[in-house]
């Protein structure tokens, strides 16, 4: 199936709270109801099972870049963005790519 | 859609050739014939439309942990990483999570 897919990849600052990273996750999971460019949408925690792995997963599909584009500029998210996440971040790895 | 996904960004170190980047795309392309743990797979660069992103990823959906890690441990893929990923590689973030 042909799409256009956005992953990222968060660790978390030290001292993030568990219920601050829930609520990052439960802000996220509400975007696809407000935008809808997202065709599929994806977001978790670290299984645990592998050393040295980032903590938290958005996996983003789209049915093309422009999409995408809208998703990434659309005040919904760069609301969830601006308040439960990039307070919280150390870092951060992203990609994206045509299916 | 129940399952277990493992979530790959890699930055290629700087002099690694575009065509040793298809090489380990190609090779990476013919796990799913060789694992049969493999539900699903997906490679690919960046589309180069934002800033600071990995150069690479990894996407592979298996039923549960437990084929995640007959994949993880498969001498195919342990010497398709050993030979055509990690002699280029400049950075590596992965995650698994629960589907």
């Amino acid at each position: 199936m042909s799409g256009f897919r956005h992953v990222v990849l968060i660790e978390w600052a030290e001292g993030t709270t568990t219920s601050q990273q829930e609520e990052a996750a439960a802000r996220l999971a509400e975007l696809p109801g407000l935008i809808p460019e997202i065709r599929s949408y994806s977001v978790g925690g670290d299984a645990g099972i592998d050393e040295g792995n980032a903590d938290f997963v958005i996996v983003g599909e789209f049915a093309d870049q422009a999409a995408y584009e809208t998703y990434r500029d659309h005040p919904a998210h760069r609301a969830v963005v601006g308040e439960y996440i990039r307070p919280f971040l150390a870092r951060r790895a992203a990609i994206q790519y045509e299916l």
